[in-house]
């Protein structure tokens, strides 16, 4: 299998540096009072597209060569892979042929197509997306990005922890939300070269652990019917991401509904910001494990800040006004 | 009329730069490209206690001599000034006296009890307000801190701009939110003596536009019956910031609750940040005036992000989890 080798997260930190935002490290002395420790928060909610994948997506949308920069690239997604690829292909200058559940929240697509890609809908379910996908590519002849099954991707996704040891010194703990596992792939084989101190963790919703669970039992398993607020984490692990955590993760932790609400809002209320569930989940771990987190310092990448704002009332303009 | 001096901010900057955050400034590649122009977004919603009012308060409690700080301080508020002045308190390990309307959201009655503050709940009248206070103060001595006809409020609230010249290369225009104009006389104090060719103006609903209309009479009034979603800026100018306003600032423009709304969602969309509907003010004015900040370079003030956010579905913890 081809694990990304820390030579080429170099390469990829190069490759889109211009392109990225340098996100930011926010703390809170309420959330460090609650929680009894010192948490450094990466604040990838900043990230242009609003989440770390635009990361990914720039790395293996600019390491294409020219002939198959050419063919476009194509992928399926209802999530910020989807405007992330968009986004970074229409700074290339190439097509972006993105396929969405019809089902896509009126956002999520507006974000998509005001990057310019071709959308194709389709129904909502794995099967169908996969299906569209492929007779697009078919049609096409552009470029499958897989959302996190993708060496070039978990290396973009490697620059996020790179920053943060440059932002902050020598943490106990990284934790990072696990879903498809791309970013937590990726932290890990960052930290694995820079700071072999350091505790990679994975956070995920204890309503969609299979990461978990394959972790575990050393064995991939998908999510029989995930089911949570976090909603950037249903995906399951993919071959090659799993053998990265296999290597290199420390451990796996679980978090229940509950705890990823009052996690959320405790980061909305505390520090002003906004970020989505998933982006919660490690802070939420932290809640249900207070003792073993306690008095360490643990940093965590926030991972996006793309919610649905149209079910907040007082953000309606209204034409009475 | 006691005009603040320039020396006295200098004093303020030095007496607060260790309790008060240096906050960062934003900016937006979408929002510039709505407005076209280019917006520097200083972020005092970062604060501590979430708004620019802990400056104002901290330089005041920190002003008072041994003697005078015993008594403690005291003040009748239902928002930031608050909860400013309570932490404030705190820090000098002084007694706060405050006098809330029994109407308060809880979330503000909270934050203000976090932080130790003695509170005393009134009608919610403006002189079932200030009797109440005379009261506490007739009983314990303490000094009222007015949140903001006071110079040494004013200094404090000074202090942001301060900050921001040294953030951004000279803009052609600072534009702050006026309600009671503390923090508007002290930008203006700031900005005339540090950067005589940047423009300073006001930013105020339509709905509560005493500050706009006095500013072009030049006769002190106070909104007869300001009903506006930025609720932070219901207040009239007092005395001493109106006599500041008409010496230094250079215009006062209005914006309606349409605009105002369309700005705060922009804002939170955009930016990823939570700010109140006040901080949205300046922006909303941007918005209804777009050929007049064509290509210029305007620093606004976020001014705090204390929205009750009981209001957001998606943040409730409920017992079914």
């Amino acid at each position: 299998m081809n694990i990304p080798k820390w030579k080429e997260v170099l390469e990829a930190s190069v490759r889109i540096s211009s392109v990225v935002h340098h996100t930011p490290v926010f703390t809170s002395s309420a959330i460090n009072s609650v929680t009894g420790s010192r948490i450094f928060f990466k604040c990838e909610n900043f990230q242009k597209t609003g989440a770390f994948k635009f990361r990914g997506a720039s790395n293996a949308v600019f390491s294409l060569d020219e002939g198959n920069a050419k063919k476009g690239v194509a992928t399926h997604s209802s999530g910020n892979h989807a405007a992330a690829l968009a986004l970074a292909a229409r700074n290339r200058g190439i097509d972006a042929h993105i396929v969405m559940p019809e089902s896509s929240s009126r956002v999520k697509k507006a974000a998509v197509e005001s990057y310019g890609a071709n959308i194709t809908f389709c129904a909502p379910t794995l099967e169908s997306r996969e299906k569209t996908l492929d007779d697009i590519v078919g049609q096409t002849g552009a470029i499958f990005i897989h959302p996190y099954n993708n060496p070039r991707v978990i290396c973009g996704q490697a620059t996020v922890a790179r920053e943060l040891l440059e932002q902050i010194d020598k943490p106990d703990i990284i934790m990072v939300p696990v879903g498809g596992g791309g970013l937590l792939s990726g932290t890990a084989i960052t930290i694995n070269n820079l700071s072999s101190g350091t505790r990679v963790i994975g956070a995920e919703p204890k309503n969609a652990d299979d990461a978990f669970r394959s972790f575990k039992t050393g064995i991939l398993q998908p999510a029989p019917e995930p089911d949570t607020i976090a909603d950037g984490l249903l995906t399951s692990l993919g071959p090659l991401t799993f053998e990265i955590i296999k290597r290199y993760v420390d451990d796996i932790m679980v978090a229940g509904e509950e705890s990823i609400k009052i996690a959320m809002r405790l980061i909305w209320e505390r520090m002003k910001i906004i970020v989505e569930p998933s982006s919660a989940v490690p802070l939420a771990v932290i809640l249900e494990n207070r003792e073993f987190f306690s008095g360490k310092k643990t940093g965590i990448i926030l991972t996006g800040g793309n919610v649905d704002l149209d079910n907040i009332p007082f953000l309606h303009a209204s034409p009475k006004g």
